[in-house]
């Protein structure tokens, strides 16, 4: 298939690259930064544009990878274009594409880091359209790179997108206190990455309610208190009382 | 070696099991519970005591792996012992033990439930002893089933305890959190799976700050606020802002 984006930040570089890598082709590359746009063009033998109204609407797909709050406004600029556009953002609602024709969504519940690779067939692919037809030529472009493909309607997505957060955003923040507090002692990260990744891997098979261990799940306070005196600021005080209680009050309500 | 355990849970079953394993014999087993003691002593080809006066001190090495708040108590009672007595507690000092002529810290940095099994040749070990003799016996038993071992002072090994509960039980109440936010809206927990092993997986290689995304990283207030307003309860909207605060907190400052 013949794909075009808008956008050159880490999805639109990821994914462009993958879908190039699996034999689409990848056509045109807008964005507001036309180097960026011309870095990531000249990786997938793709032609940077300079302006949104140099856009071939003869292409199967125009896939929008930009950040969230800028979408309404670019879709403003589409709405007379033929081809199916769809967004990647897990919060923003297919509404936001409503005037144009052929629309959709392609959101890959993954991170994406710049300089760290993905493997695509791990990522589940979250896909919505307008009608079935753009539904069905959604789900082909997904098969073609990853099995994991759910359709999920708008509501379905915000509500992933907000379990991600706690899922990856808030865990990976905690690795960053946990890497801090070892630092304080000299004592290297390495330590805990065993642990990081087992944690990670207990739930491919264990329910995460049944693999909660440790001291708030046990309420055991006067350990909690111990710890809570060795954190160095109040904030991180405040956090560990916080995320305690919520165990605490988890495992005592049920 | 000779070796023999206080303590008949999770920590005493895979630590008894896989020093079993690796060739040790495994000698007595108490417990509280004495169908516990009989039931792991039968795994391990070791007998199960039912006071603690019949322990055989010619073992090369006993160790406690009881919940923390008893273990100050048991030392009491094995005071006449000449063998090495070690705990396996992250958060208690080796001094709770100073009474006994030689004794130590055992200290396996890992999660341990019941029925799922653990690659000890992954798992960090955290060694200290009252001398350089001990700290040696202790680091030939550790040898024996795990390369990662670590010689540090309770100071530093409370610091580790500290920053596993965030890298551990923290993370683990956010996949569960996670969980409870997919089934409001029937979607399967699998749809995480990928990007928990992601994040775990990411920090392998990446520094943890350098992998943190999402709103919060990039401060993006707008959506940060939708989300708040999607969660069900005061106590997880709190939770949200609060762990978001962090994220917007760390980022600033450095």
């Amino acid at each position: 298939m013949r794909i075009s984006f808008i956008g050159s930040g880490n999805v639109a570089t990821h994914l462009a690259s993958e879908l190039f890598k699996v034999g689409h082709s990848i056509a045109q590359i807008f964005s507001k930064n036309f180097t960026n746009a011309d870095a990531l063009a000249k990786q997938v033998n793709a032609k940077a544009i300079q302006s949104i109204n140099a856009l071939d609407e003869t292409i199967d797909i125009l896939i929008i990878a930009i950040s969230d709050r800028a979408i309404e406004s670019i879709a403003f600029e589409l709405t007379s274009l033929s081809c199916l556009v769809v967004h990647t953002s897990g919060s923003i609602p297919i509404q936001v594409l409503s005037k144009l024709a052929n629309h959709g969504v392609f959101y890959p519940l993954q991170t994406f880091s710049k300089d760290y690779s993905v493997n695509f067939s791990l990522i589940p692919l979250c896909l919505e359209a307008n009608n079935a037809e753009n539904l069905s030529l959604l789900e082909n472009i997904a098969k073609s790179i990853s099995p994991n493909i759910y359709k999920l309607d708008s509501e379905q997505r915000k509500q992933c997108h907000l379990a991600a957060v706690f899922a990856n955003n808030f865990t990976n923040h905690f690795y960053t206190i946990a890497a801090e507090i070892l630092a304080e002692k000299q004592i290297p990260f390495d330590i805990l990455k065993p642990l990081i990744l087992e944690t990670a891997q207990k739930i491919e098979t264990l329910d995460p309610k049944e693999a909660q261990t440790g001291l708030a799940r046990r309420n055991d306070l006067a350990v909690m208190q111990k710890h809570m005196s060795q954190l160095k600021s109040d904030k991180l005080e405040k956090l560990y009382s916080f995320v305690s209680d919520s165990i605490v009050d988890f495992y005592n309500k049920k």
